[in-house]
């Protein structure tokens, strides 16, 4: 029987969470990877998130099918809603932007502690981060406490006094030294993938908060 | 335009869900009701949402296909754990049984969460009872006090001061009170369906808890 702990990692395929992996794999956990086809318009980003998870030998990697475009209310679920190109940092700081997608990390945070309650997991890792970012009120320790809190109170384990942890081991990084923990980790990458708005061949725009952001996390790197 | 305020209703097809929508109405709502195909195995059910629907006039009904088949962990997701059949009023009072989804309430507030925002609604309305109900932990007062907190970190609307509202007009009701509630509401009660292990007719077991809260229900009205 293997004795290792379980953890349910949030997996998108981008650098952030491929770097949470790196990270949760080197606690060693056993790494169970959720990722969600949320109708997405950079839906490319499951290839990566699969070839992620066969380079981290995951113990299992599913991904959930829950289309979000009938709710709609953002750029990303909306293929009327143009995502916002060229922004600055300071733009970044001073509004949430339209690629918001309401309340997606509460869903996706939501299936994690699902799927954790049904395998006896107890760690959740997701790799929100509040320096380099849009903006996202659902990237903030703020929400991560208060979900935390929560998961506590509805979850059959809190009842029964276990403790369900969320981990977000980046929510204080800049992304210089996220890429840079990876790094250490031995990831690759190469094989993440960050755009939210690439052209039909999946290129990266490089015009959008998401590829700016890693752009410059890369630069300061060299 | 329409000077009505909006409201998120979590309508399954079962009968305290159509008792909220039918409060919901009352109060002079406009009624966003939502349901989820999510591999349970009384799928029927969304039958009776969708008449129930037509029956109040809503002004929109969205159905959403999550599947939480591969989450598993619950006799209503997992077609190879049976159903409980024949428990007594003490045995609910004591465990959580398998029939309990793991945060079922917690991912569908999540989903209402993020149609609410994206409608401009501020108040949800969701059919939890805590007194005639199986014990499950995401049914109480506590869960959804903490995600109502939750939810106003969370969202833009929270950061930009406005709140959001879980309304539970029957957490506190029992299941006669709640039956008497809907009937002065007008709510015709034979649309509704409950069981959670119907044949394949769709005919009601009459032995899970929900056929036997249902029952025991309108039995105390004659």
């Amino acid at each position: 029987m293997n004795s290792k702990k379980k953890a349910v990692v949030l997996l998108s395929g981008g650098l952030d969470s491929t770097t949470i992996l790196a990270i949760a794999k080197n606690k060693n956990f056993q790494t169970y990877c959720l990722s969600f086809n949320y109708g997405q318009r950079h839906v490319v980003e499951l290839n990566a998130a699969k070839k992620i998870a066969k380079f981290f030998n995951v113990t299992k990697h599913l991904i959930l099918n829950i289309n979000m475009n009938e709710i709609g209310g953002s750029a990303l679920t909306d293929s009327y809603i143009s995502v916002p190109k060229n922004r600055t940092f300071k733009d970044m700081e001073k509004d949430i932007p339209i690629t918001y997608v309401p309340s997606r990390n509460l869903i996706f945070l939501s299936f994690a502690l699902s799927w954790a309650e049904a395998i006896g997991a107890f760690d959740i890792f997701i790799g929100v981060n509040s320096i380099d970012y849009s903006g996202y009120p659902d990237c903030r320790p703020e929400f991560i406490n208060a979900f935390q809190q929560m998961a506590n109170i509805t979850t059959k384990a809190g009842i029964e006094g276990k403790i369900i942890k969320i981990n977000t081991p980046l929510i204080n990084l800049t992304k210089t030294d996220i890429i840079k923990t990876g790094l250490k980790l031995g990831v690759d990458y190469n094989l993440t993938f960050s755009c939210y708005d690439p052209d039909i061949n999946g290129n990266p725009c490089n015009k959008c908060d998401s590829c700016i952001l890693r752009k410059k996390g890369f630069e300061s790197i060299k």
